[in-house]
């Protein structure tokens, strides 16, 4: 059945085409933008065409940043005479600096023990967190890992010091001129100080001259704005199962994404291979013994409210999730499963592994699942996240090079087919008992 | 030992660097051409640069053909009002059409048993073979083996049967509009008929329009030229052994590529990676037990003479190869190595699975080792070939599109150190004895 199952996805790829559709027409869909409520319209539709048993729409309340008027980066000689541009991108979330920008000395750091040395010396200047990926890791998620807390709490730890700004080196492990964003936090206890990505060449520049001309200045101006929260959506679609239709097996990815780039990857791949992996259970006349759900959450990249709704009205209603699966690493060639859950349901998957070493997936191992289902996490459902080769990931990963032509056919389609195996492996044989040995 | 070949080849990666001048700078080098000599010149002078033992050329006779002006086709209603342009491209080796082209009725068939079965009903016609990738297949490489015979072969089982040319569907599993050469044969039994590969999307569009109108021709005009043999060189660079001198351990990857694209996967990564597999043993003051060589071969694609002639001199001087390993299959994410040995040959290196695990390194199995190091098979050295990642290499393979822009630099340097930690581990602990069980 395997075979069946990936000749349909390699043969009669269908995923790519919608995704082509998504990223090239719809385009970028931050949570709250008309593009979000597009896309949300456009895959209810898309599952409507299927012939599943049921195709419908789940209430949130998404956040609703807008980034405004294009940011602007500079480098200045500490004299105002002369300065360098850079290519820069606010922060998911980020406050907007004065409408006339604002402009400070610059200290740079590698990490938040570094800043909390200076202490209030950096009070009233931009900190500059500068620590690159490690690039001897193989696994660029474990390098991400490594880095992110810059990005997310580095506004968070400057302001408590007085820092009046952050820039943050992108987290994308090679040298070039696309900034990263991504979401940053504040809290209550520290000002909300402008936070923006720079790019990793622009990153390189910076410090290089920071060595030269320690008193230099950055400029930078951001136009973002937090507008009120907006109505949308989670996007579901269900084939009901025949004999366990209590038990219910979730797929999918997130339908929002960042508003520069189209998404294509994060994460239209994994919301377009959710569909799929139902319409090949249609395609090929499965009928599960199990309810099949392919989700599109709405906000995992500002907030996670999809996420968190969905779990949420699941616990309302007393649903039995025994598994939730989800693709937002990529539609790269996949390479394995990382699984959240107990032993048992852990030891259950890796059984499979030799009917996934022919087709190239060899990586069944604990670890996390996704963003969007971690809040279904009861002690008792498997969560499982499909893990894609990372070497390209961060490349793309928030930037403007997250477009359609970055995804090759083929490497979707097998994405799909894995999904699309694993769920049928879980509907036929269950995923051992729910509960820790 | 592994993790700090490994760390180094991610840190300071060389071979992208190299890669990007011999790509862009040097660019398509066809054997006899005269950037394939400028590529000669210029990889003995990188490996100058390097501190290896010796460095120097190795004298090998080339066939000289060359494309001439741009090839044309057009697919023509019968009438001859109204052509259709579609994209083609010599095969490499084709012989001319007459200078105003050739233009004849086409007959479609997808192997050579339709072919026999049709007879002399071919004769004066244009044989358009159309059998596309099996893309129910994972490893591409399966897929080209079960289409590449129509290219190598198809002119010889149409001249037979009287066929005036042919057009051969690119081997390519995706529809695009690059056609892809590469070389095809001929023998003394049948007349040499110009041949010329076709887009996939134009060999779609011409099978559409032969469905509707079997009376149409197409038009070729092809300018290729056979010229004398031309005196060039495989390139080689050597660390001298120091307990076992006398076995040695050869790496490579062949210079030469078809003209057109830049040869930047096919094979510019796998001399670089060679290159630079030597280059980590100096950074990391490994000093080998037995004799290392980096070999650039030259005329892979449309002869193998650099393969050929390496293997004779290493003959003549009895030569002990004990292990030859090739990297010629793109330079994306490595996922093995495929050996061409004895069995104890194998099960010594698949001994070494769990050390290249952690690394994503896990398909150790018995396969091809390479065309290059081919001619040196004599029931004892053990050939291997490294195997990346299929998904994304015949896109590229003997395209306009294997540029530069197509390598990944994470991939590439993943690539050499895996190929520098075998070679390692080779040299360290020999590879089993040299005879078959």
């Amino acid at each position: 059945m395997l075979r069946k199952i990936y000749d349909e996805a390699l043969e009669k790829p269908k995923a790519y085409e919608w995704l082509e559709y998504l990223s090239n027409n719809i385009g970028g869909r931050l949570s709250g933008s008309p593009e979000a409520a597009a896309a949300v319209e456009w895959s209810r539709q898309v599952m409507d065409t299927l012939g599943f048993d049921t195709v419908y729409l789940q209430e949130v309340m998404v956040p609703h940043w807008i980034r405004g008027k294009k940011e602007e980066g500079k480098i200045m000689h500490a004299n105002h005479f002369g300065s360098i541009d850079v290519p820069i991108l606010a922060l998911g979330g980020s406050v907007a600096t004065p409408s006339s920008g604002l402009s400070a000395e610059v200290v740079e750091v590698k990490d938040f023990d570094e800043l909390k040395a200076l202490g209030n010396a950096v009070a009233g200047k931009i900190v500059f967190f500068n620590r690159p990926f490690d690039r001897k890791l193989v696994n660029m998620f474990a390098a991400y890992s490594g880095a992110v807390n810059q990005r997310s709490q580095g506004a968070i730890e400057a302001a408590k010091l007085g820092a009046v700004g952050v820039v943050v080196r992108s987290m994308n492990p090679f040298d070039d001129d696309h900034p990263h964003t991504g979401g940053v936090r504040y809290d209550d206890d520290a000002e909300k100080i402008p936070a923006v990505a720079i790019s990793t060449n622009g990153a390189n520049r910076l410090s290089a001259l920071l060595a030269d001309h320690s008193d230099l200045r950055f400029f930078m101006k951001v136009n973002a704005k937090q507008l009120e929260d907006k109505l949308s959506y989670n996007v579901i679609g269900e084939i009901k199962g025949s004999s366990h239709a209590d038990e219910i097996i979730v797929v999918g990815g997130h339908l929002d994404s960042w508003d520069i780039g189209d998404g294509a990857h994060d994460d239209g791949a994994g919301c377009m291979q959710a569909i799929e992996a139902l319409h090949i259970f249609k395609k090929l006349d499965i009928q599960p013994k199990r309810t099949l759900r392919a989700v599109m959450y709405m906000n995992e990249e500002n907030g996670l409210r999809g996420g968190r709704e969905y779990a949420a009205q699941a616990k309302e209603n007393n649903e039995q999730h025994i598994a939730a699966i989800e693709s937002d690493a990529g539609g790269f060639t996949p390479r394995g499963f990382s699984i959240d859950g107990t032993s048992a349901q852990l030891k259950s998957i890796q059984n499979w592994k030799s009917l996934f070493e022919p087709y190239g997936v060899h990586q069944i191992e604990a670890g996390g699942g996704g963003a969007d289902i971690g809040p279904l996490k009861d002690g008792k459902v498997a969560l499982i996240g499909l893990r894609p080769d990372s070497q390209r990931y961060f490349y793309i990963h928030h930037a403007e090079t997250d477009t359609f032509e970055q995804v090759n056919q083929r490497e979707l389609a097998l994405c799909t087919a894995a999904m699309t195996s694993l769920i049928y492996l879980i509907d036929t044989h269950g995923v051992s008992d729910a509960t820790e040995e």
